[in-house]
């Protein structure tokens, strides 16, 4: 990998990532097994939360599990977070003194999180006859711009690792953070532990990405939600990518998208349990079995905003959504129906806490196109089928369709991508109708 | 400063340093002026201990003063210590982890405590309009060699800390540590700060070290023994490493052995009280009204073992105190006393947790001499008189011999340097010899 391919991937992703509220497909169940290790004498980079290392005890496991990876033949390379609080904690110290703490310092504070945490893996390691090192960012040499607090990566200095590796140490790394070239230190931001895993394993060329959480894979849709949601064990980064974006606790998209430009192979288990978890993978799931939906995604966190009677002009989708985007609102599902008359509505949705601001940022601009008003509607929900198979299966929207329909779901809004379908429906059907795709798409274990 | 200068200065002191047990002259007394600031438009290194900055609010007072002596047009930099309690709870962790923690990963670990409190210091700095900068040892250019735990600085890259100052910036350095050449952080050991500051302030030739503490400076002996007890204005370089030898909670004795070897005038204030502190620095006081002893010290940490009726043959001292230094004994004061016949008495101090050791090694030895028994004693202490102006002065033996003969104190042992004269005596005579002496040398304070 070069500098300038690393880079311009890392700027073009900046460009394209959006994250809306919260809604995760992932939960924990039971499973009494021991972890997949689908590789003979593989190089593992596995990557520990904040929750994994949260006291003194459960980084003693994390330490059992890496030795017993080592002592089969593996070679390991062990990312980790900051102790679950410590951040918090320290930014706590820091709000003390400062209500915006200056970026520069924010990130020297909270890189301190992580390296406490390399270093007492490393001697639990020890403690097991592990030989084991601890690497900051800078001792690792994690490239990054000097975007402070949101720093991207560019570049990944391989060779103390490998060194390490050769004298079959085990590397244990700083997530979360790097160095700029001034040698400043900076931090990726929000789910950057995961991003570092992913960047590491790419620059090592490792054979599986492991990322330990508290869940023990992704699911097919929320098992709070569905009895019957099961684990995938597998699934295409295109279609954990349509999954996230939705919103997700585990994965952040970023380490996906970056896991998926790069071809690693990225796993989500849990740190508490066996079981092999979730493989993503690019290799679509080509068995006779395998379902053409993988999964159903929501997200309650929606709220829609139509203007009424748009002059039907070229033009007019940017003179809205202008404004909109430069008063940082994200805009999700766009709709603009012309019905081939002088006037026509426009509408989109964006993230519940935001439509307020976005109603105000459209006042004058109602105004200036000559519009007629702004309504908006915050008890919406989203619905998306997500799975590469509909590429090639055709009637996935009108099984969605007929499913909805069968329960007396209305549908609001449609908006396709190749793997996705998803509709925009009244918050109270949100349930039912999750539960109705959920069967209609045959994904219910059989148990249920 | 070259390379190797320092570094061999920084060698030759690892060899000639011995710390016996704590026994301090130094104490707070209140005064309600402000501190002294001797120089105009200087260049001033400030160091603060863990409790100076334990605390949000004491962060906040130490950006106060700093940002005055910034005001009144002085160039600052400034070391800083872990948050107290910090070292200690990082410590916990490991030693819950490791009974004896890994010495690189323990310094990767400890040295994360001075990271927080440079970037908690740098933003209550940016809190009050003065431009600041947090530096960790590696961005400074802290180099050091690789003995974890107790790193000695072999050379301090001063360019990254000029060019802070050259644009009006406060540097703030994290003290206590360094990086090797290989990139491994590493710590300085105990009163490592001290050593960073004075190192510091060595490479930028500053005006002045400051060492900001719980005590306002040095006194001619402890306030909580002797209520005349005053505090120096200014004592010299090998007067305080006379003082601190007996052991001293306030300045570590590397520090002022580097100050002292580069001339760096030192300054122990108050971190809480106003007050000009004490000034080691390199010259005498000529002041017609100086007296002749600076100081009276005195240590209780101390017992003896007299080896009975040793051969009076060349090498004896050291085939007696060869296994004791073998066993990492240190030895203090040592007598050998020959008496012209066949036999003598060999007695020599040590500290007295290490009495029983000394012995128990001793034992193999006297056999193998042929000589009687070894007597130990560990009701004893020690009472030094320190004075550069002994070295012109005669008489200052007779008057301490005559000030305890005077109180019916029977002397032990006697040791002499060139500016200090220590008497080993029985331990339960220890506060009236002190005061004695006190008196005697016309220390005592005018209003007692």
């Amino acid at each position: 990998m070069t500098d300038v391919t690393l880079h311009d991937t890392l700027c073009a992703l900046t460009l394209t990532l959006v994250l809306t509220g919260p809604r995760m497909v992932l939960n924990t169940r039971p499973l009494i097994t021991t972890p997949l290790i689908p590789y003979p004498m593989a190089l593992i980079v596995q990557k520990y939360g904040g929750t994994s290392v949260g006291s003194v005890e459960r980084i003693g496991a994390v330490a059992d599990r890496v030795a017993r990876f080592k002592s089969e033949g593996h070679d390991m390379v062990v990312v980790v977070s900051a102790m679950s609080g410590e951040t918090n904690r320290l930014m706590g110290l820091a709000k003390e003194i400062q209500k915006n703490p200056a970026p520069r310092e924010l990130d020297a504070l909270l890189s301190t999180g992580e390296k406490v945490t390399t270093a007492l893996l490393s001697m639990a390691l020890g403690e097991r006859a592990v030989r084991a090192k601890s690497f900051s960012a800078n001792q690792v040499g994690i490239l990054t711009d000097s975007a402070h607090n949101k720093a991207r990566i560019q570049d990944i200095r391989a060779e103390a690792l490998q060194a390490e590796l050769e004298v079959g140490g085990v590397p244990v790394v700083a997530g979360f953070q790097g160095v700029d070239v001034q040698g400043n230190v900076t931090t990726l931001g929000r789910g950057g532990s995961d991003t570092t895993a992913v960047a590491l394993a790419a620059a090592l060329k490792a054979d599986e990405c492991q990322i330990y959480t508290d869940v023990d894979g992704v699911y097919t849709t929320d098992p709070r939600m569905v009895d019957g949601a099961k684990r995938l064990d597998q699934i295409t980064f295109e279609e954990m990518l349509e999954m996230s974006s939705m919103g997700s606790k585990v994965l952040q998209i970023r380490s996906v998208e970056f896991a998926g430009k790069y071809k690693v192979p990225l796993r989500v288990l849990s740190s508490f349990e066996g079981g092999p978890g979730t493989l993503i993978t690019t290799e679509e799931d080509t068995s006779m079995e395998a379902p053409v939906i993988a999964g159903i995604a929501f997200n309650r966190d929606e709220a829609k905003l139509t203007v009424v009677g748009v002059p039907d002009n070229p033009g007019i989708a940017y003179r809205i959504l202008g404004p909109v985007g430069e008063a940082n609102i994200e805009v999700d599902v766009i709709l603009q129906n012309s019905r081939g008359e002088n006037s026509t509505d426009f509408t989109f949705t964006v993230a519940r806490g935001d439509m307020e601001a976005a109603a105000e940022v459209l006042t004058p601009v109602v105004t200036e196109l000559g519009a007629g008003e702004v309504l908006t509607d915050d008890h919406i929900a989203k619905v998306s089928v997500v799975g590469v198979g509909m590429r090639s299966h055709s009637g996935v929207a009108a099984t969605m369709f007929k499913a909805l329909a069968d329960v007396g779901v209305n549908i609001q809004m449609i908006s396709t991508s190749e793997i996705k379908i998803s509709v925009i429906i009244e918050e109270k059907f949100l349930e039912l109708a999750v539960r109705s795709l959920h069967s209609a798409f045959g994904l219910d274990t059989v148990e249920d």
